[in-house]
């Protein structure tokens, strides 16, 4: 069977562990891994493939069929999505809430003019949680979806505690606090802020002669990041950084309580978790998975922006429809 | 907004549960219940509805937009489910596994004649869990998926006690061994078969003067049902009997232990699982949400017979997609 031809758009955490994903999955082969840096400063791990610039893009039409935009949700993803779904496939991960329906129409209108599928906010969250969230709502109507994050790195509260005056390395962990995970899998339904329902543990290593007393009440009272949630620093050394701290695990979990019945009613839980030893690697295979996707509904005459909402989930599987019904269905 | 008209076919324990799940949305009305029985014999809860013979249901082609069959997989399914599906949007919940590749291309042949939809094998498992399975694997192809059903009522096994002579009632819960799961969920791949996946606690009431002994020994040594698992035999009052045993809870986890990377490999688990108060209100709050998205589907021209892998999700919802990507994604 002919493979599935995968470029990779930037070539950070994400387009890293994607690499490894595609090693790893026998009907996908890399071709190529497109960067805005000059592609010698790049080494890649495939031998086969190639490292291209970004403006030399188009010359692959032909010798790709899904491209896999790892870039950032801020800046990059608006531009380059919209881009790359005038000439390919594309499947990312655009990850800021606020303005996915806007992101959605400007792909949509690249993606119908070229003719491609473009699988858009593709992860865990957004991504397979959204997709949780939104069948439970719809068994269970008359009920309430929680959704709790980590134990795991944040990036956005991590760079927030590097950018403190002293701090010289740090890693924020969000974790979720046990008790408000246990009355909710208990069929409570407390409305919990998100600080109620999460803390947030600090490791930093400072610079030298820093005081460590301001650099905590700095972090602790950062609004929006830390000022409402409980939150924890600690200062280790820098070995003790590289040793325990370098890896990026992740997870979380989303429960819907609901009720069913007339008169006499019933509670019924539905728990989705995640518990994932390395985030970019988990978040890389969903994204190779609904890359498969869109290469195979573009097969089968689709356009379009879509969403996880949109997706037949057969199409994720290297296996055929009638195999999967056969094993798992 | 029009309601989606819905018929029950047949009136057991699920179609009586769905028609509290219809009660319970909007967005549906039931219009009738179809039995073999004299409809007299029948009493619904739903004033506006009618109680009609099977015989009768052509007469409702166009009053009904989607039948849902709620007889049995045994005998009266492969039965049902082609001959409305010449009619009608259908949904079921066929569970006969081997079967089901056949079943599906008896019912897909009335559908793609009648220009109808018709969703099979609906539920939870087959169901939601058989989504799981399907995309776990495709997300982390290197790894293995555990199933496990419970703590809840089996009425297979149920029943086989209840033919043991001198039984007058008995159910009997199927319980996932705690041991197992949590070798499972530290990332452990143990292969298990379901014997040391799940014990068998049966309550039983035996006639009067029954060998309690001998039932005992009848039942633990039955082949296929408790012969190669770990079961409890308890004899218990017929008043305790109906006080604590008369209600249907059920429920399960799927877990996927799968490992990423290249060299240094990191273990990722999915976990799915459900606690369920009442296992005929969930099933058939499940059926009621593909009930709609086999109306919605074939309003959007489509038709044949589908699974749980060929629906896009947002068809199960009564809220429009544009809504569903703002709150849900």
């Amino acid at each position: 069977m002919k493979k599935i031809r995968i470029g990779i758009v930037g070539y950070g955490n994400i387009g890293k562990a994607l690499e490894t994903a595609i090693k790893n999955s026998s009907d996908v082969e890399l071709v190529a891994v497109f960067t805005r840096r000059s592609p010698s400063e790049i080494k890649i791990k495939t031998e086969t493939a190639k490292v291209v610039k970004f403006s030399q893009a188009e010359k692959y039409k032909d010798n790709i069929d899904v491209m896999v935009l790892c870039t950032g949700s801020a800046k990059d993803l608006p531009v380059h999505g919209v881009e790359f779904a005038k000439m390919f496939n594309t499947v990312d991960s655009f990850d800021t809430h606020a303005k996915i329906p806007e992101y959605l129409n400007n792909v949509d209108e690249s993606a119908q003019a070229s003719g491609k599928v473009s699988i858009i906010s593709i992860g865990w969250d957004p991504g397979l949680f959204s997709m949780i969230r939104m069948i439970s709502e719809a068994v269970l109507p008359n009920g309430v979806t929680h959704t709790f994050w980590g134990k795991g790195v944040s990036q956005g509260h991590s760079d927030a505690v590097r950018k403190v005056p002293g701090v010289k390395k740090a890693i924020q962990y969000t974790i979720p606090i046990d008790s408000a995970v246990d009355r909710i899998r208990s069929g409570e339904n407390p409305k919990l802020s998100a600080g109620e329902k999460h803390l947030r543990e600090c490791f930093v290593v400072c610079d030298e002669n820093a005081d460590k007393s301001k650099i905590e009440s700095q972090i602790k009272s950062m609004p929006n990041y830390f000022a409402d949630y409980e939150t924890k620093v600690h200062f280790i050394s820098e070995e003790e950084f590289e040793m325990n701290h370098s890896k990026m695990p992740h997870g979380g979990l989303v429960i819907r309580n609901g009720l069913t019945g007339v008169g006499k009613l019933h509670n019924q839980t539905i728990e989705f978790s995640l518990k994932l030893e390395s985030n970019p690697e988990f978040t890389s295979s969903v994204l190779l998975a609904y890359a498969r996707a869109a290469y195979r509904m573009n097969m089968a005459g689709m356009k379009g922006a879509k969403t996880i909402f949109d997706v037949p989930i057969y199409y994720l599987s290297p296996r055929s429809r009638e195999e999967l019904i056969k094993d798992l269905l």
